[in-house]
């Protein structure tokens, strides 16, 4: 990164920061940041405007900061950390308000990663001769926008996994009774990677066993604009190859919308009812009686824009995701207790029969949060 | 602590760590340090001697000081981790000779934890007029020695349970294949568990299925007197109440001594044959069918002389001592990995029926060694 300098680094730094801010509220949209800076009176530049894209209607990062900066902008750097868009969206293309405010340099830290647009953006103010760098503190931009990325590069949704279990790899006992392994500090944790997902996918079993609401609930987000970000209930998905959800399911009466995956095995009158329980119902193709996994992925990408996914959900469903290859991240919640042998297990993977199947992980994360630890971790490809 | 000075504190700092080279080769008798001191020429001290306790049959800790420190002694300090001996055993009483030296003042860490003897060590050097204070640094003290004082105070081994696990907490595949879940880093630390205790544990089951050979070997234990560690190889414990271990057993033509404990349900022509084969065997109480482990850990502690006793098993095992609140410490190695749940639990605990059950536990330690993590743990009492 020899063409970027210190002030260059401190600056996209500052726009990362910025598009953290969003983080909980710009779904389906990407977070994005953005500082405008003029290096005329000091090499150490001088920040004339800032901002950051909150949520999907209002206006995008680049669009706050000119505002901010105003006849400043002219002859001005503006640090952005996602290609800046050349479409015609809700609020008209960045790329097109940078080049008439006047702005000499654009330092972008990623390309839009839509191959449909990609390099539109740049190409747009490098035609209004505009100087462009790409590339600054990219893996940091990306971190910002795992699902909105894989949505656009893979056309499925970055899935995290999350599980709290006992120290023996237990998450609830025989009789599925599991309230509470973790502690609240881990619980608010939850509640916190519910709140920046798009959607939440849990099995029927899970569901039922829980009466599981599967809702952003804002006084355990412990966040300053908690009740702002519980105001988008992430899309409950439920996976119920033949519609067994009780039409008293307690989800179903909550705020949001809650969606069930099933297949042509239901009974239709079933689905009538549910329908009228308020839930939404879809048919999605079967593999041996089960919902397609990979399938129902693409499905929700393109259709619900779902970025991120945060799977909760028990042994068999999760365990069938990993064997797939289709859990991008693992959330465990790890408590200091044991449940013993009889407790129900982590993950059911029926294909690893020797140590040579066994699923290794590589470590990205690991922290105390209360009484208990949370170990992010990603799987290996098998 | 009000009595102790700083430079008491440091001295006795000096013990500690001294006693802490016998970690290895004392058993069965405790880790002691001893320093002496002089305070004449400066408020600092001098060290004019210093000991520690390496081998049983070998002189104590404070003979060795007394020693360094020759006609030194006289009018010296001494600080010694455990109250001097006042009984004659291979080398003499403890008390007798610092009195004899002439030191003017001994600071002990902790009385003596045999309740037959405790006490009289200090009464004899009071006696000679010798100053004496108790209780610097005791918490550490103790720590020397969990198992002697274990077996003094409670009759009963101190009882470290150690498990190799893989993140969802399974310890082998379904067929028993278990080489390897953790790194060799992790494994040299099990090495050096087994180097520091008197005895190690296993169940028959356990090692026919490994075919373990429960012993130490030099080559991994990653310590500079490996070799002369080595040469003490702790007696190995088989619990087998119907002595269904095979003649061919690997760890029957170890170095070492291999007992089996067993109930009066086994066949006298197989324990004829497994004497033959070299192994001990002894006769235990049994409840139930199988050996009762409080008892058979009483009888370790009268007649072996078992301070720290190392459990290696498996989950039936692991399970009952755990239940029967026996385990005094866990030490859990756990590997970034997933074994599914068709492979074999931590720990069978079949009286855990409900939530309200659970065993839970106080972290003592939890630190990265290589790729695994290596937990310390104490469970609490029910």
């Amino acid at each position: 990164m020899g063409e970027f300098s210190t002030a260059d680094h401190r600056f996209m730094a500052r726009a990362i920061q910025l598009a953290k801010r969003g983080l909980y509220t710009t779904d389906p949209n990407p977070r994005v940041g953005c500082v405008i800076v003029r290096f005329d009176s000091s090499e150490q530049g001088c920040v004339v405007g800032e901002g950051y894209h909150e949520r999907a209607g209002e206006p995008h990062a680049e669009v706050h900061a000119l505002k901010a900066a105003g006849s400043a902008a002219q002859g001005a750097t503006a640090y952005v950390t996602l290609e800046p868009c050349s479409h015609t969206g809700r609020t008209g293309p960045c790329a097109v308000a940078l080049a008439q405010a006047g702005v000499a340099r654009v330092v972008v830290a990623m390309k839009d990663p839509n191959p449909q647009v990609s390099g539109g953006g740049i190409a747009h103010l490098k035609t209004a001769g505009i100087q462009v760098q790409v590339g600054l503190l990219e893996a940091d931009a990306r971190a910002l926008n795992p699902g909105f990325i894989s949505r656009m590069e893979r056309q499925r949704p970055f899935v995290r996994l999350k599980m709290a279990m006992s120290l023996d790899g237990r998450t609830a006992m025989g009789s599925g009774e599991s309230q509470w392994i973790t502690g609240p500090q881990a619980r608010a944790q939850v509640q916190r990677l519910r709140a920046r997902s798009s959607a939440i996918l849990s099995g029927v079993e899970s569901v039922i066993m829980d009466d599981s609401r599967l809702t952003l609930r804002a006084d355990q987000l412990a966040l300053a604009n908690a009740d702002d970000i519980a105001q988008r209930q992430p899309l409950r998905v439920i996976l119920d190859s033949r519609l067994r959800l009780p039409l008293a399911a307690a989800c179903l009466r909550e705020p949001g919308r809650t969606l069930i995956i099933t297949t042509d095995q239901h009974s239709e009158e079933k689905r009538r009812k549910l329908a009228a329980a308020g839930a939404e119902i879809k048919v999605l193709p079967a593999e041996a009686g089960r919902i397609a996994l990979a399938d129902m992925l693409r499905w929700l990408a393109e259709n619900e824009q779902v970025n991120e996914l945060l799977v909760e959900t028990g042994a068999t469903l999760a365990g069938a995701l990993l064997e797939a290859n289709l859990v991008d991240e693992l959330q465990l919640f790890i408590a200091p207790t044991l449940l013993g042998g009889e407790a129900r297990p982590l993950f059911a993977l029926p294909g690893i029969i020797q140590m040579a199947d066994q699923k290794r992980l590589t470590i990205k994360e690991s922290r105390t949060v209360g009484q208990d630890w949370w170990i992010i971790a990603t799987p290996h490809a098998d």
